[in-house]
């Protein structure tokens, strides 16, 4: 680890699945340096989190306890200990944080749990961070925010709680028919046709109940007319995008949505629902995660060191 | 190969993606010996495929020439030779067969085209070969054949034509959901309920636009609820199965379905198809390939050995 020679207050991790990001932070929520590593939940026992954790922020280590706190699927029945949910209605990040023990002097470990739904039921871990996040930086906001990722989150604030939200798997199911299934031959490479997008998202709004015979019709549209792997890529992104907003049409019918998350990402559910007369606002995803991290660290009882 | 010593007037072959099956053949239609093998298509290279079949029907080859007569996905782009589509309406096995250059003495071999559809676009390979056969045992029939699989067809006959049909991708899509994304978690293992499916075979008829988020909350339900993967599995597949019926309801509402294909798949269709009150018919789909490959070598023109 390269890391600049800082001295954080307090560090803030975001531990997904697949990658870890930590960020050094001081009391006023600056952050001074930023370390990512491929090293996430996924690939990882119980017992080689610390370790893990010690080696990403080494550099940031020095002479006093550092409040470490985190958020993710390292709270997941698969990471480091599985911290509870807290159920909606509620706070986004509540002050009842999981303390892992550590062996190590230097750091003292928090992390956040996640939320969950009992009717329809419905979990989320580490987007309720972001949402701390977003709620710190506008406070006083009532509405719907989106989170678009592997799982997408579609989350409902009202009166500072986290009162309803939804969960569509859009991009893992993108993901594994573009590389799993007999699909992966007619969307080849990471090409991209804005007016298939389009079309493909009106369509799949209007007729959802064509999903399962409109996939197979990418597969033979490719073989009968050539059709180019670009238009079929977009076309089967805006099917499934168009059937996620027909799944949770009571989340932005009439509503306008902020968007949170990566910027292209973003981009393609912000045209969708562009395209049905939404509103749109966008929030950067890493700045409302440092965001929702300190807003758990002020909520936290920090130890003198 | 320890085949039965046995002289076929010719040899029938399916040559699926992942297997082929091989049976020697009477000139009347009577199968005396069967060969299975997991060198399917996808594992072969277009020149690999003449060896391939040597090696199968090795036993079967003696002093004179035996026409073999392949259907399945050997005839597409990544088998041995891409045979044509015969376009809908048309008759399902035509005597347009295409005949590869073989350099073996003993055999010659001719592949069973494909059947298309322009508009909405669809394809079928293999398939087209079981209808035939199942036109031969049942002449004269006119309606709906589904012939469940990894691609599920739908097929409407009239007048002993296919005059359309439309394919679903729900086995692929169901074998990918339960392997590569994270609902494996909640539906390991092979169990079954079949309450659970037949309450989300309605569920997802009725309402087919909930499906983004109804995937999700399996997860969420078995994280929550301790939901057993029996459970679980069972709700996917009626799901997928739901959304399917939903895809393609002006095949089966106020018809009668002849179900074609393997015994336990029939059985979850047939249930689904019950429960919207359509009467179902099953037919076994070895015997239908079976005639199917007899009723195109009764259309072909036998060189004379």
């Amino acid at each position: 680890m390269k890391n600049k020679p800082v001295s954080p207050d307090w560090i803030g991790v975001d531990w997904g699945t697949t990658h870890l990001r930590a960020w050094a932070m001081t009391k006023d929520g600056d952050c001074l340096a930023e370390v990512k590593s491929d090293r996430g939940m996924r690939g990882l026992a119980a017992d080689e989190f610390e370790t893990t954790l010690q080696d990403v922020i080494a550099d940031w280590i020095h002479d006093r306890v550092v409040p470490v706190i985190i958020c993710g699927m390292a709270g997941s029945r698969q990471g480091w200990v599985e911290t509870h949910y807290a159920s909606v209605p509620c706070p986004a990040v509540t002050a009842e944080m999981v303390f892992p023990k550590v062996s190590s002097p230097g750091i003292s470990v928090s992390i956040i749990p996640g939320v969950m739904q009992k009717l329809p039921p419905d979990v989320m871990r580490g987007e309720e961070t972001q949402i701390a996040g977003f709620l710190h930086l506008n406070p006083g906001f009532d509405g719907i925010v989106c989170l678009p990722g592997t799982h997408t989150k579609w989350v409902r604030i009202s009166e500072g709680l986290i009162s309803a939200f939804r969960t569509t798997m859009t991009g893992e199911i993108f993901d594994c028919l573009t590389r799993h299934t007999v699909l992966r031959h007619s969307t080849a490479g990471d090409g991209w046709d804005d007016d298939a997008f389009a079309t493909a998202i009106g369509d799949a709004i209007s007729r959802p109940e064509r999903l399962a015979t409109d996939l197979f019709s990418l597969r033979a549209d490719s073989l009968l007319n050539a059709t180019p792997p670009d238009v079929s890529r977009a076309r089967l992104s805006g099917t499934l995008i168009g059937i996620e907003l027909a799944s949770v049409r009571s989340y932005w019918l009439g509503q306008s949505v902020t968007l949170i998350g990566a910027e292209q990402l973003c981009g393609l559910y912000a045209k969708a629902l562009a395209s049905q007369g939404v509103e749109v606002a966008l929030s950067d995803g890493r700045k409302v995660t440092q965001a929702g991290l300190f807003a758990a660290f002020l909520s936290l009882k920090v130890p003198s060191a």
